[in-house]
């Protein structure tokens, strides 16, 4: 499990410290401590930590990043959960039912800014890359919104999942690579990795929902998913099976992107999160309702 | 009038060209057309452009920064416009009403990244004011939000219109200075001019919302502000009197900030715009109810 590791620990502890010394008008504060006391896995940020130590690099060279990345992540789902009239988010109240709804709009805007500011220090190159990927999150967001409205082909789900989800992990892993090292091979096989990881990862999230195995979502809407447009074509069974297969295929792309990296305990951790991340979480949920 | 400048048409060039050339899914490039084509004075970005003139730079340098803070700015008022429940926006639907919240959520989200991505070739100075500012104006809509329900005092009401208003207008005509010249004085006259503009024109904008002289606001919420606060400490007319003294008196203190500058064509514009975005506004809206 991730949150024995040490780059989850040293991570938990610089989130920590950052949430106690920001400085913002006391309701800013309090949503900020609330939305990421949440919990979450901080995938996102143990990728950059693992992917710079990878690439020869320190943690504090990308702790920033580290922030960066987990702050917008929080912010997409305080704003997502607005648009879902989502009532709760790991099982608390989500952050607009906690407080209102123009306090998770705002807080979401500051978020943003705030990444923004923790990534100022890396250079242009990284800041364009976060900024194209803060589009891309919310474009996502917006073919995801429409999906149940219109003709929502299997194009067009890889399109929403990959811009919305996947971006991200993809951003994490190559843009600590770039912050600590020239090699540019490198980091395109870190894109690759969280870009598949990612795909692989919604996939699983969507698989789930249609199974009724999350415990969390409480969305109004349905979005139109992979599990539903293969169900069409192949029916239940064999539509599941079909996803089964889609989720291994991604899964075995993101790993074979670390072949490049020499053997150490940072790939194999990196190896690992993607399991977690993919079949781990299909057997956790699938046990606790003895199904599979 | 600022609409028969030269930077005026500059400006409105650059920006039809940057709204057909964006790449993104068709829901955002049409929100981002409705969202911009609403008009308004573009007084930030023509700002932007002044200074950089004035400071012996070239439009070209800082169109960039100019069409970043245009978008900022839209990216606030759609927001807002969520949280207030506005009906109208400049004499048209607002855009959540034209299309829905979530679009108008996801689009604010959306061109806070695009400004972040437009800001990104002018180094880390730049970019972490601008992240800043980004902070600040979500911090001041918070506590406008929260200015009709709690204590809110002249103190908080001036840190509220300087957050949510005037820190872009300062930023602006900073930042303007700061990517073409190395004078950090020119700079700071240029931030203090900003700076006491934009509070100026927020208490103008307060002044005429109390007056109801506005066609526009149909907002739910009834914001504290600077009238509300001075009629219950001195009565109806003295409390106006005492906002028309304020307001003068940053329309002063920015005035003051350009005597710094050499005489030039520039300087007289930026004159000009503090006149426009105050006294102006005011006799304008006066004159049509015939009232002053």
């Amino acid at each position: 499990m991730i949150d024995t590791w040490e780059e989850y620990r040293i991570f938990e502890d610089s989130l920590k410290k950052f949430v106690e010394s920001v400085e913002a008008t006391p309701k800013i504060k309090k949503g900020l401590a609330y939305a990421i006391t949440a919990g979450g896995k901080r995938s996102r940020p143990v990728i950059v930590l693992l992917s710079a130590k990878l690439c020869g690099g320190d943690y504090a060279d990308v702790m920033n990043l580290a922030l960066s990345v987990e702050l917008i992540h929080t912010a997409s789902l305080v704003h997502d959960d607005v648009i879902d009239k989502a009532e709760k988010r790991r099982k608390r109240e989500a952050l607009h039912k906690k407080y209102d709804i123009s306090l998770a709009i705002v807080l979401g805007d500051w978020l943003i800014s705030k990444s923004v500011e923790l990534t100022s220090k890396y250079g242009e190159e990284i800041i364009r890359d976060f900024s194209n990927v803060g589009m891309m999150m919310s474009e996502g967001e917006v073919l995801d919104i429409y999906s149940i409205k219109e003709n929502f082909t299997e194009k067009d789900y890889f399109e929403c999942i990959e811009k919305k989800t996947a971006a991200l992990f993809a951003y994490s892993a190559k843009s600590a690579c770039k912050i600590v090292c020239e090699d540019r091979i490198a980091a395109d096989k870190l894109f690759d990795y969280g870009l598949n990881l990612g795909i692989a990862y919604q996939i699983v999230d969507d698989l789930l929902e249609y199974l009724r195995l999350l415990d969390d979502k409480h969305s109004v809407f349905e979005s139109r998913t992979l599990p539903q447009i293969y169900e069409e074509k192949y029916g239940k069974e064999e539509g599941v099976n079909k996803v089964m297969e889609k989720i291994s295929t991604f899964v075995e792309r993101s790993l074979s992107s670390l072949e490049y990296f020499d053997e150490s305990p940072e790939k194999e951790k990196l190896r690992k999160i993607v399991d977690f991340m993919t079949y781990d979480m299909i057997r956790n949920k699938a046990e606790k309702k003895a199904i599979f």
